[in-house]
């Protein structure tokens, strides 16, 4: 029985909590709960009637750190969701690499430890005998990276472009249909929750730098930070420069690439009849292959699709345990 | 050592042994090419220099159904690329039931077979403990059903959508973006070896059709034939109405779909900036999931992407066969 413990339980946490109690996957208990101050354990499992709303008023709760979970041996996969740094990669970097160094395998969502320390994340997992997936990081709700390591197989990845953040997509929608300026398009982003008090990560490109690393580390093998990154984001982006484009049958999207080893994050001219070129929250991912040419993934790029991304890398986790214990 | 043969030595055919005898993967041996009329076959397997331009003529070959090879246990995996009777699904059907009864595993891009007996292939398959892998049979290089396989895993598909014909589309598309009649869009595509002589199965929808009926078999667990599906074509589409619909921001465009049990093919209004709303020869699908919500997919739907799927699925059983080895 593969023993899971959940760190950082805010919104998407308590979501996979619930999903993992709901349909119970088979080979897997979901044993502790747990966030920056502590956590709470339970050796026979959770189940949905005892998922806590609240980890830090709960009676079981013990305040520690969450490493100590994993330094006494007591889960065999760890979900990391903590809030993400993505100068430090801490607190999820410190978990991440001390779960897989103990040979434990960690399924995230969180960018940070993978944009800072992503060859020696991967390398540490293979030493350990040990699975790192990060479906969740990048377009939550686009089986980006399980859509690579199984469907393009015998292919190779040449160049990928993608709409990778949300909040500057609904932004730059609201630009193009409605004629607003960028500052009033942001004050309803962030009335509607869709972007945060400090906007700064999002609408300077950072987030979808960050999501350039990963994609470029994780799919064409190259060994990236955030600093490799030529990053601009949408802030100079004004209402007369989105509507000359709509003139043109075109718009202005954020988009991140991978060409030729080198990686953009920048407002481009996107025509509007174009794949990539999608509307409101919307992500959109284009690879470019050698056999298969190109294609386009759009879908969610965050919320309550990232626990598919979650559920499967989860079950994938499984099935590798499962294929191990019967090998030789 | 896996012995695989192909079936079907057209354009298809030709572009895989290509592929195989360049990136030769690991494990697998090309023993056999074959055709309707007779097959040459190598007991070390071709290597790109061995690679016949045409069988019939090949000193080698042998004037024989391809049934034999099947017969004579000189296979492990054959590769059905047989032109598609969506009626009779032969002479694919034969192949691939006879293989699979054996515990033969079969790749195939012929719709026919199951479009025509999809619960009959799939229980054969089980119970002698084979796999039958169709990816390119719908979307060619969109990876559909290896997508639906690994990455939504833990989650249930609701209800599909997609354009899933690239000769009706491609004419669609110039119809809106030209002003063209349909007769002459037709013509044009025709000309550039988008449409067959005889485009009936193509503009009367019946390609779409066969392509959701595969998908409701292997996607969403139904039993269902051609003949449950609602089919209308294009062929009553005037430029008229595609320029009305191009006037209310949307076009025109031949929509397959699987709602609540039922299926259908027939032209659609669908919104200029809808995910769904490919142009060109391109294909979309879009799936509605529970947890992930909605998905889309857009890629080439034929030629030498096709060839990518073919791949994915041939890979796929080396790692199944590798896996099933070690076990206990």
């Amino acid at each position: 029985m593969i023993r899971c413990g959940i760190i950082g339980y805010g919104f998407l946490g308590t979501r996979l909590a619930q999903a993992l109690t709901d349909y119970r996957p088979r080979g897997l208990l979901l044993t502790a709960l747990a966030n920056s101050k502590g956590y709470i354990f339970s050796r026979d499992g959770f189940d949905k009637q005892s998922l806590p709303r609240d980890l830090s008023t709960h009676r079981g709760f013990k305040q520690d750190t969450p490493l100590q979970l994993i330094e006494d041996g007591l889960l065999d996969l760890i979900v990391v969701l903590t809030p993400t740094n993505v100068y430090t990669g801490n607190p999820g970097l410190t978990y991440i690499r001390e779960a897989l160094r103990r040979g434990i395998d960690v399924v995230t969502a969180d960018k940070g430890p993978l944009v800072v320390a992503y060859r020696e994340l991967i390398s540490t997992a293979k030493s350990a005998g040990a699975s790192l997936l990060y479906e969740a990081t990048v377009g939550g709700g686009i089986p980006v990276f399980s859509l690579a390591r199984h469907s393009l197989r015998g292919d190779r990845i040449r160049s990928v472009r993608g709409i990778l953040n949300g909040t500057t997509n609904y932004i730059l929608t609201r630009m193009h249909f409605e004629g607003l300026p960028l500052d009033l398009a942001l004050k309803e982003a962030q009335m509607m929750g869709l972007a945060e008090r400090d906007p700064s990560l999002d609408l300077g490109g950072i987030d979808s730098a960050c999501k350039v690393v990963i994609l470029a580390n994780a799919l064409l093998s190259m060994d990236k930070r955030l600093d490799d990154v030529y990053v601009k984001g949408i802030t100079q982006v004004t209402s007369d420069a989105v509507m000359a484009a709509k003139e043109m049958g075109m718009t202005i999207k954020l988009v991140g690439s991978i060409e030729g080893g080198h990686l953009y994050v920048a407002p481009r001219l996107v025509r509007l009849n174009h794949p990539l070129c999608v509307h409101g929250t919307l992500n959109a991912i284009q690879f470019r292959t050698e056999v298969m040419g190109e294609l386009t993934l759009i879908g969610k790029g965050a919320g309550e699709s990232t626990v598919s991304a979650l559920l499967s890398d989860i079950e994938w986790i499984i099935d590798r345990r499962a294929v191990s214990r019967v090998g030789p």
